[in-house]
C-alpha cells in the first residue's frame, strides 16, 4: 500500500516552500507598489462559466478540464485560468459600481489542465496574475505589462524577451479573419486536423499551431498589423509609445494570437531566453478582452490582465542561476541536560517564543552532543545550555556560535538578553 | 444569463481579502518563532487516500466528499482535510529520513466538503494547520496546542476555552471500547439511527452525537479517562503539567473525541466563547495520531496537529470587536491635467514605483477635480500634480495631505524627495 500524489501534481516541501514565499512576498509588494488590491475565488465554478469564458472552442474547455457532478448533480469545474473566475466575481460582488475605477487586482492561484505532464507543465500549476477592469486606457496595457516585467527584473532575470502583439477590434479581427479564412482554404487539406476545424471556428488560431509551423503557407499568411483600422491602429500606437517611455524594450510579432477566445487589441507574452531552460520558454501571458464581462453577464466593461506561472518562474531563475536571498539560519536552539530540565526548557522555549524570538529545543530524547548537532543543522545563531547545574543556580549558558563567546545569564534575565541580541531591544509587537 | 460562485463558496474581495492576508502574515510569524516550515500538497488526492487515512466510517468520508474521476479513470477526491495530505507527503518524500526530527510543518490550505452551508460552515473552507511527525514526546502536544493558542491572543482574542481530553493508546481504547458497547447495547433502539451504527463502527462517535446529546445513557456513559493505562495516564498528565507550566489554562472533557478516526492520547479543541459568535463555537480541533503514517504505508511514526478554520477565526475576531492594524492609506496619487503630460505623468509613476513608493494615476479621463476626489478616496498621503505649465517648466507640485504643505520640487528630484518622506531616503532594495 503505497499512495502518491495524483500524476502531474507536485508537493511542495519546505525548503522549496522558503523559495515560494520569498517569490510571493516580493510579487505583493510590487502589487501594492503598483496599487493592485488581492481577490480570491473559489477552486471551482460551474462549467459554464469556462465555457462561455474562455472559449467552448479551446483546447482548454474541449480537452483540459477537470469536469465533474457535484453531489447535488450541479455541473463544476476546477478552474483552469483565473480571468474567468475574477471576472464572474466582478460581475457577481457589482465591483462596476465601486467609485474607485479601474478595478486592478491580482491573485495567487492554483490551476487545474488535464494535459500530458512534463516539465514546465503540470495539471495542477499556480499562477501569479492581475487583472484591471473598468478602464480602456492604454497607459493601463503598458502598466500591466509594466508590472509583470517588474516582477522578472526585481528577482533577477535578465534573459528577458517582451513579445507584443495588436488582435484589433471586432472589425479588425472580421476583416483579418476573412482575409486568413481566404488564405488558408486553398490548403486546408494539408492542414492538421484541430487546423481544419480551426478554419471553421477561429482562423487566427492556426497561426499559433505547432504541428502546422512549417507549412508555407504560414510565412506568407496575411498580417493582423495591416488590417487595423484606425481606431485599432492608433491605440496600439499608443501602447507602444508608454512602453518606450517606461524604457521597456520589446518585438511585435504579429503570429502572437494566444489561446483563449476572449482577447483583442493588446496581446503579450513574456518570454525567458536563458540557456537550458527548456522547451517552453514562455513565462507570462495576457492580454485585453474587452468583452468578456459582457460575455458572462456583466455591463459593457473593458478589461486586461495577465497570467504568470510559479513553477516557470523558478525555474527561470534557476536557470539562470539566481539565489534567492532566504534566511536559513535558526535564531537560537536550546540544549537542555537532564531530565529535571526539561519542564523548564518548555517554560523557557514558551516564553521566548512569545516574545519574539524564533527558538527551538529537542523532542527525540537526544544526549547533549547529539542536541549540539541538530543545533548545527539548523545553523542556528545562539545555543542556550541548560543543565542541572544551571537548573540549581537558575542561570544559563548562553553561546554565540559565529564567534564562540559564551556567557551565563540568569534565567530571569535571559529573555531580555536575547531579545538585545536578536530584536535589537525591540519585543515582539 | 448570469453565473454565480457554486453554492457553499465565497469570493473574498479586495477589502476582506487585506484582514486575510494580515492575518497569515501574522500566523506566519508565529510559525517561524515556533520553527514550523511550510507544506503545500495537491488540491486532490487519491480517494484512497482518505478513505484510508480519515477513516471509511467517518461522515466525511461517507457523506461530505467531492469525489470525481479524471479524464484517465483515476478517482479523485478534493481534500475535505490536511492531516492525511501530509502524511501522504511525509511518506511519498521520505521526510522520515531526514537528519532533522520531528519534522513540524504548517500549511495554508483550501478544504471542500459537501455539507449544508450555513454561517461558519462553507463548502470550500480555509484552514490553517500544522503537523509534527516522529516525536512522540508530551511536550510536543503542548507545544502544538501553544502555537494555536499563541495565533489567536496575538490577534486579540480573549474569550478562548481551551479543552483537552485523552483517547490513550490502543490498549485503553480496546477497554473503553468495550465498556461502551456493554454500556449502550441496552438503550440502542432509543439512539438515532447514525448511533445504532456507531454502536458497531466505533462507539466513541455516539458521545459527539448533536441528536442524541439529552439521552440519559449519555451522562452515564463510562469516561475514557477511567480506562486509561498507566503509560496513556502518565503520557496524559505530562501534557496537563506542559501545559501548566506554560500558564495555559484547560479543561479536561472526557466526551471530547473528535470527528476522525487516527485520534489517540492527546485530543483538544479551541472554541470561542464570545457572546454573538454562533451556533458553531470551535475555532480549532486537533490531536494526536500516532498509526496513521503506518496506516497509510509509511513506517511506523507518531504525529500530532490541528487545523484551524480562518474563516471561523474572522468571525471571533468580529465578535470580539477586534480591529486589525492595516494600513489602508495610499502612498501617492498623482494628478495629471491636460492631455500633453499623459506620457510624462506615466513615466513618473513608472520610475517611482520601481524606486518602491507605492503610487497610482487616473486611467478614466477624469478632470482635474475628479482626480483629487480619487486621491481623497484612496486616502492618499501625498498627492503630486502635474499640469502643462508645470510639465513645461519640467517641475512638480507636491502636496502632503494631512498638512496641506505644497511644494514645488523639479522632476528631477521627485523619486528622491519622495523617497525621504515615505521611506526615510532609503530606496527599494
Amino acid at each position: 500500500m503505497n499512495i502518491k500524489a495524483p500524476r502531474g501534481t507536485a508537493d511542495v516541501l519546505p525548503g522549496e516552500a522558503k523559495k515560494w514565499q520569498y517569490v510571493e512576498n516580493r510579487i505583493k509588494n510590487i502589487c501594492d507598489r503598483y496599487h493592485y488590491n488581492e481577490i480570491r475565488t473559489p477552486l471551482f465554478e460551474h462549467t459554464e462559466l469556462f465555457q462561455r469564458g474562455v472559449g467552448d472552442s479551446t483546447d482548454i474547455v474541449q480537452k483540459e478540464m477537470y469536469t465533474f457532478e457535484d453531489r447535488g448533480g450541479r455541473s463544476l469545474t476546477l478552474r483552469p485560468e483565473g480571468t474567468a473566475s475574477v471576472a464572474r466575481a466582478f460581475v457577481q460582488n457589482k465591483l462596476y459600481g465601486d467609485a474607485n475605477q479601474p478595478v486592478k487586482l491580482f491573485y495567487f492561484m492554483q490551476m487545474f489542465r488535464y494535459e500530458r505532464p512534463q516539465q514546465g507543465r503540470m495539471r495542477q500549476l499556480n499562477q501569479f496574475g492581475v487583472e484591471v477592469l473598468g478602464s480602456a486606457d492604454p497607459a493601463v496595457d503598458a502598466e500591466v505589462i509594466d508590472l509583470a516585467m517588474t516582477v522578472y527584473k526585481e528577482l533577477g532575470l535578465n534573459s528577458l524577451k517582451l513579445v507584443i502583439n495588436s488582435l484589433g477590434d471586432q472589425e479588425s479581427r472580421t476583416n483579418y479573419r476573412e482575409a486568413l479564412v481566404k488564405h488558408f482554404t486553398p490548403h486546408k487539406e494539408e492542414l492538421c486536423h484541430d487546423c481544419q476545424s480551426r478554419l471553421n471556428q477561429n482562423p487566427m488560431r492556426i497561426l499559433d499551431c505547432k504541428k502546422d509551423r512549417e507549412h508555407p503557407s504560414m510565412s506568407t499568411a496575411p498580417s493582423i498589423l495591416d488590417y487595423l483600422n484606425d481606431e485599432s491602429s492608433s491605440y496600439f500606437e499608443r501602447v507602444k509609445a508608454y512602453l518606450t517611455t517606461m524604457g521597456l524594450e520589446f518585438e511585435v510579432d504579429p503570429n502572437l494570437v494566444r489561446g483563449l477566445d476572449y482577447y483583442n487589441h493588446t496581446a503579450f507574452e513574456i518570454m525567458s531566453e536563458a540557456e537550458g531552460f527548456g522547451a517552453i520558454t514562455t513565462l507570462a501571458g495576457g492580454g485585453r478582452y474587452n468583452g468578456l464581462v459582457e460575455e458572462i453577464g456583466g455591463p459593457d466593461t473593458p478589461g486586461i490582465g495577465f497570467g504568470m506561472g510559479i513553477e516557470r518562474l523558478l525555474m527561470a531563475l534557476e536557470a539562470e542561476d539566481k539565489e534567492l536571498n532566504i534566511d536559513e539560519q535558526l535564531d537560537v536552539y536550546l540544549v537542555a541536560v537532564g531530565d529535571e530540565t526539561k519542564e523548564q526548557a518548555v517554560k523557557l522555549v514558551h516564553e521566548l517564543r512569545n516574545s519574539g524570538i524564533q527558538i527551538d529545543m529537542d523532542y527525540q530524547g537526544r544526549k547533549m552532543k547529539a542536541q549540539f548537532k541538530a543545533a548545527d543543522r539548523y545553523r542556528s545563531k545562539y545555543v542556550l545550555i541548560l543543565g542541572e547545574d544551571e537548573l540549581q543556580k537558575q542561570v544559563i549558558n548562553m553561546k554565540e556560535m559565529e564567534t564562540g563567546e559564551q556567557s551565563e545569564v540568569s534565567l530571569h534575565d535571559i529573555g531580555e538578553a536575547m531579545q538585545k541580541k536578536l530584536l535589537g531591544g525591540k519585543g515582539h509587537e
